[in-house]
């Protein structure tokens, strides 16, 4: 049975139609795309190969050298540049700003050959613990609207080089897709006095069938109108606005859940590419103001199984061939 | 220089940042897919393989048989179907609509090793006609609101089948980006008192920097916040709302005018893959009144040269590694 869901946040139509997954040649092959640590800038003893390092966690006291167990420095190629000049032109037809920002990136191993799904859970911590001090770093700027966590796994997700890595992204603009479950989410509040994400949990706990896992304070969930097969959102239980006001108790639990999700994931569906970002409040400085009302801050993860064609393109919308409900039963029992 | 570019229709930022194509690994490479005739259903010959046509241009009066020149059947494994219940179901979190449309298939040519950069400019007419007739004929079902014609071209833009075919899809809601690009387009338009996209016209033709060619009937450019390399628009320089009210004479000129953008941009990247889609205005009957006076229809093409990552889905904007200036330079000089 073909179903158009309505995902509330996003106000967005997906189509779940799960016998497309018949067709040949629908899913693509899990990547192998290792490539050799000799040449790598993102190893251990290659740190003179990227730009100085903004931020590690380290051994010693010898900034760019070895020793260290997280590493961030600068995008050499940076899509965004904290030289640019942020100042905005207008006319009627167009409009532009300077490409103002900060484009770093974050490697999350000295290791060459390991994913985030084989780190252990202390390890997955201090990757997160940076996400949050970089974060403080980067929206102090006065000019930065927001500040966008995610990383690329594989080739085909995006990841121009192999070792893992995180990027983190300051924007002088709050992206599109966020202030829409913004403008959504503060419409579902005014209608109804509630958070629309802890109304979801509550709902989503009692009927159990799109639940992964869940422990003391975060819920696991294939979204009821995913975009792409095995669509996966992990939820903090604990209403918060912002990433960045976790709690330690938190980064705890979400290093282990973060990381079991990842390996839950490569062991139903193989070492496939994926992308996961966290969706965050912006500062309550900017033009969203009371989003620690109606907000509610969450990671989103999406396999690159499928790759979006001419309709996603042209409509904005998606076709799912993977139904929620049995992707969260296939993840379920890889959960531990 | 890093630019950040609003696109008006689309409301939405991109990041052109040229120097981020420096980047190790950043274009993929052409795609080499051909998959033998045999076995393909798309094929003349191979007829009773798909299900029974519901439309095609022939020389004979025996439908699903050899002799024809265009050929229309519904998906094999639909994303819509006729035969679903359109009902909805919505309670404050959770709304469904059941998967109720049209997807159609639309085989361009008997042949099995050719893509529409070498059809004739007479057998890219037949497929635009084509187009125009399956439309009235799926918007003439009142529980759809949008025909959604689309092509995708090669396996990395979402092509299931080698052999050469476009998409026809009614669907039972107006896609979020094209309401997205009426919202946008009206309100300019209350605004101003112009069409954006007439009001476009004049500009850029007199600025010509972003102009790939132009005719009596069509201007080609390359958009000012191009989401990706290369993006163009094919704009027709009569205002009508809607794709299916086009005269003869367009449909002529669009024909040529479509072939050899499509051979340009095969000759400066070689055989990539590229979606394309037609933006039109719905039925005024729907809730999108007078979109006559502030929505123009084209055509938006999209090469599939880099990856949407991390920053594109956790965003909902884009990167764009080459400038549309230059990207429209490149094209143009390929341009017959």
């Amino acid at each position: 049975m073909i179903q158009i869901r309505k995902a509330v946040p996003k106000d967005t139509w997906t189509i779940i139609a799960p016998a497309r997954g018949d067709r040949p040649f629908d899913f693509s092959k899990p990547e192998d795309d290792r490539v050799s640590s000799t040449d790598c800038p993102f190893c251990e003893g290659n740190e003179s190969k990227t730009p100085p390092e903004v931020y590690a966690i380290r051994n010693n006291d010898n900034p760019n050298s070895p020793g260290w167990k997280v590493r961030v420095f600068p995008n050499k190629y940076p899509a965004l540049d904290n030289g640019e000049n942020a100042s905005v032109i207008e006319d009627d037809l167009f409009k532009t700003m300077g490409g103002f920002g900060f484009h770093e990136i974050l490697v999350e191993t000295p290791l060459h050959d390991t994913t985030m799904a084989d780190l252990t859970e202390p390890e997955v911590r201090l990757i997160l613990q940076t996400y949050v001090n970089r974060y403080k770093d980067i929206i102090s700027n006065p000019s930065i609207d927001y500040v966008n966590i995610f990383k690329n796994h594989g080739r085909r997700a995006g990841a121009s080089l192999y070792h893992s890595h995180s990027q983190i992204m300051g924007t002088p603009f709050v992206p599109d897709l966020v202030k829409t479950e913004f403008t959504n989410t503060r419409s579902f509040f005014e209608r109804t006095g509630e958070c629309y994400y802890c109304r979801l949990i509550e709902s989503e706990l009692v009927s159990s069938k799109r639940v992964i896992a869940e422990n003391k304070e975060f819920i696991i969930l294939s979204p009821y109108a995913a975009r792409v097969p095995f669509e996966i959102h992990i939820i903090p239980k604990t209403h918060r606005s912002k990433f960045v006001d976790v709690s330690e108790d938190e980064i705890q639990l979400l290093s282990k859940i973060l990381k079991n999700t990842l390996l839950a994931l490569k062991n139903e569906l193989g070492n496939f590419p994926y992308n996961y970002s966290i969706h965050t409040a912006p500062d309550e400085g900017t033009s969203w103001r009371g989003t620690k009302h109606y907000y509610h801050w969450h990671v989103e993860i999406t396999p690159r199984i499928t790759n979006p064609a001419g309709f996603e393109w042209g409509s904005g919308n998606s076709i799912n061939i993977v139904k929620p409900e049995e992707a969260a039963a296939r993840i379920r029992q890889h959960y531990r």
